[in-house]
């Protein structure tokens, strides 16, 4: 996600965000893949299999979205799932990822507008992001523009595999019904 | 966990902490089950069955404990695991629970302890608690005389069974190896 996600958000770029369908995998995992590879946002292993990759990302949320452009391409995939047991239950959890050849068009933005819409529906009250690294700074500040705080950094909690070990931001936005 | 938990820590509890073995889990479950039922401290469902707690205190985490006094009876019981996937794998989370006739004397801390030393041992480098209902005081406390920072605070994150939503805290410690 670059910094200036939001600059042209909305504006240049028609997408349809629709719940994942089975048939879509190989497209997500085209997107997923390189991020999880490259190990500087998400915390998966770097040499997650697809079989993994399609376990965290389908199978465990509650539910998972694609973006699409119009030709029904997948721009951008998340998921939505609780992001403690019951109890806990009521503030959900999110992970986003844009394709590589979409970035910089304002889909992160327009999948987290979506994903809290979504997650209203679905019955959470709030949302939460549990390891935001720190070095990725247009993602903070993506979620930040969208209404998030930063309610804690954790230490060094991160193994980044360019910068070695950074903190991460736990992230936070209570939604409004 | 009462406030005064460290008043007599280490003074006149004289205990044994061990790994977990699996002839101890019904004296396990006596202690974890009317915690659990209270819905006051964790976020499991309060109506968790016994096959469900034995699955998240015994087979999901990576070791368990129990604390026994002098003739072999369970005190007190906690586990670590590590808090996130393979990048955010060396923060560990640990869970503590002690049996309602062996509060406020000092096991809760004995554990934490132990807890850190064993934690160090496995390889983690920081110690997370994702959910610390901001009401349990005591636990607060506690946290923080072993260390502890609250390193954020999440608005009405936790369901307490008899205060509603109440906020709960983020708490880390670096350990020292």
């Amino acid at each position: 996600m670059r910094q200036n996600d939001s600059c042209d958000y909305g504006t240049d770029l028609t997408m349809n965000i629709t719940p994942y369908q089975p048939a879509q995998w190989p497209e997500v995992w085209r997107i997923l893949e390189p991020v999880f590879r490259a190990g500087e946002s998400y915390a998966y292993a770097t040499d997650i299999t697809e079989e993994q990759a399609k376990a965290v990302w389908i199978d465990a949320p509650q539910a998972t979205y694609v973006a699409l452009n119009p030709v029904g391409e997948v721009l951008g995939t998340f998921y939505i799932k609780p992001n403690q047991p019951a109890l806990g239950a009521h503030v959900c959890n999110c992970g986003y990822v844009v394709g590589e050849n979409a970035r910089g068009q304002g889909v992160a933005a327009q999948m987290c507008d979506f994903s809290q819409i979504e997650a209203v529906r679905l019955g959470f009250k709030a949302m939460q992001y549990n390891l935001v690294a720190a070095t990725n700074t247009g993602a903070v500040a993506l979620w930040q523009r969208q209404g998030f705080a930063i309610v804690g950094t954790l230490p060094k909690a991160f193994q980044h595999q360019r910068l070695g070990l950074v903190d991460a931001h736990v992230m936070f936005k209570t939604l409004q019904a």
